[in-house]
């Protein structure tokens, strides 16, 4: 079924004639749309897209499956108006994405409309990619793998957290990348234990742990991949900490295959690090989806209880935390499949002393 | 006034007895708060700031001028509880800011209490800003400058334009900018003639003409600043064109002093426009504030009513674009004084034919 045909059926699962989308990932994963002023009625029976006069072009060339009104005014004017003649008798939103003032404009454009809260309509079919969403993943995949080994050899003592990540970002861009996924995290040493460590003007030094977490945007989707160096000797904690992070992952990916709960592929990884004395110092969840976004849905954490499905990708990204020591994270993405899943990072995952 | 006492004077006026503060920014500039996870709600006599746990020690060592208050579970359930316990009876939230789940949870939680829709209460105190401000307004501006002159012996015939962008990015990394204010411009000879063009694959040829638009956030104030070169010879109109936003944009300038409409200031660089017969070729906004933010009140645009005050801090950017031939665009921020303004951009604006 293609995401029109599902976004159809949710629609009537839903009790709405149409649903007014405003994420603009979500617009674009049902119109093509990559513009940044977008509005879409999405009803049971194809779309009708809003955007400003700045994108009439664009919108001309990118949109499909969709109607394209330019509005002269705001769009939610324009919304509103189409709703009007159309007649419609519920409509929902998406609560999650949607602005207070787009909510009290529908509101009050539209009485006697039952205006409803939806959260997560669209983000659920996307969730499951088509054949081209893993291809385009694989490649971004692909990319991203391929930065981390051209990068690697400026990882090293005297180079600071912040030239590393330039150089990283930089090099995205010089290989075609739209962009960086998210901020790319270089963190050495005692800074390793911070989970969401910003790149700092600090020297990396000899017997660090350093983590590198950097994705790339490509053609619109995103990669993420964590991997975990030492530069010169690691200490025997360290090394035990390494491998208990390793072992966890690779039984988070053991884990996953359709049916199975994202909370149970958690507690795989989790289970692991409990062996090892390790589970406090494991302080974030196991993973998330990747798509057009770099968190969608599925979350792998403790208490969802999504079952996960054949086409969902997601990461695999356990981590131990131990404040003054270091920390150690080694992340993949991988799509699962109907026995299982497949690992879509190349990336070698042994320690690697540099 | 401090900026609490003002939000008291507005809270007052706005007839409510506290405010959900929750874009960033407007977090931001009230305790000084910089992480990305955070509520405040904001009284006549101090706030109460909510985080959650990564943000503990940060928020400890930020925040001032609110009590801080790391949440267990959500932070809108904990600011819920809290103003439950305060027994207030009106409270605002920022309804151009806050989505739609965020009113909903208030809504519910807060049953008998009023909950009122206000826009915008923070940004027009932000619009105003302190002499701290203005100061770090000030060195985020020249730090542009030097990175425009750092950069621009790059611009030149074979560069592409992604190259030259990423090489000002990255000189705005290396020189201690927090990150680029918004996405580099960098656009040559057709191509200029697009407003918000992104710098392409292409590269730049003899006697194009060039807009570079960029700025850096220097500690969390950004910088905005445009300028159009000539690669070589340029053509009789081109000349004409450039010589007329040049007119314009010192128009626009000298227009600039407390009392005067935003919608005026507009006015006057039109009308310069107008009279060499380009008025239908500037698609745009004469300017905007900046400061937390690239984009902030005032916009000085044609129906704007907004008087202009001293301390406030706008964008001059006036611009003409012909399709198939090329664009000018220039920009310098200025800051509102009591007799007129000052032009905080130091770069000059006679046209560079490199």
């Amino acid at each position: 079924m293609s995401a029109w045909e599902r976004l159809a059926d949710a629609l009537l699962d839903s009790g709405v004639e149409g649903l007014v989308v405003c994420g603009l990932p979500n617009v674009r994963y049902l119109t093509g749309f990559t513009g940044s002023s977008a509005l879409l009625l999405a009803l049971r029976d194809g779309g009708v897209f809003f955007t400003d006069g700045r994108y009439q072009l664009q919108a001309d060339h990118e949109v499909r499956g969709a109607k394209v009104v330019v509005a002269r005014g705001s769009l939610i004017a324009a919304l509103v108006t189409s709703l009007k003649r159309r007649k419609l008798r519920r409509v929902g939103f998406e609560s999650r994405r949607a602005n207070y003032e787009l909510y009290a404009t529908l509101r009050s454009g539209l009485p006697g409309v039952q205006i409803k809260p939806l959260a997560g309509v669209v983000e659920t079919l996307r969730a499951i990619k088509t054949s081209e969403e893993i291809a385009a993943l694989r490649r971004a995949v692909e990319l991203n793998s391929v930065i981390f080994e051209t990068c690697l050899r400026e990882v090293r003592p005297g180079r600071t957290e912040r030239e590393v990540a330039d150089g990283m970002e930089a090099e995205m861009r010089r290989r075609g990348g739209d962009k960086p996924a998210f901020e790319t995290i270089v963190a050495g040493g005692p800074r390793s234990a911070y989970p969401h460590a910003k790149p700092t003007l600090n020297r990396l030094k000899r017997n660090d742990l350093v983590i590198l977490d950097h994705g790339v945007i490509l053609d619109g989707y995103s990669s993420d991949m964590t991997r975990t160096v030492a530069l010169g000797g690691l200490s025997r904690q360290g090394r035990r900490v390494y491998q208990a992070v390793l072992e966890a992952q690779q039984a988070g990916i053991a884990a996953v295959r359709p049916g199975i709960q994202a909370a149970e592929v958690d507690r795989q990884t989790r289970m692991v690090l409990r062996k090892h004395g390790l589970e406090s110092a494991f302080v974030h969840s196991t993973g998330h989806g990747v798509g057009l976004e770099i968190h969608e849905p599925p979350r792998l954490g403790r208490r969802e209880k999504t079952r996960l499905e054949t086409g969902m990708v997601v990461t695999i990204e356990p981590g131990v935390y131990l404040e003054g020591v270091g920390g150690v994270r080694i992340e993949d993405m991988v799509v699962v499949k109907p026995n299982g899943c497949e690992v879509l990072t190349p990336t070698p995952k042994e320690l690697r002393v540099l």
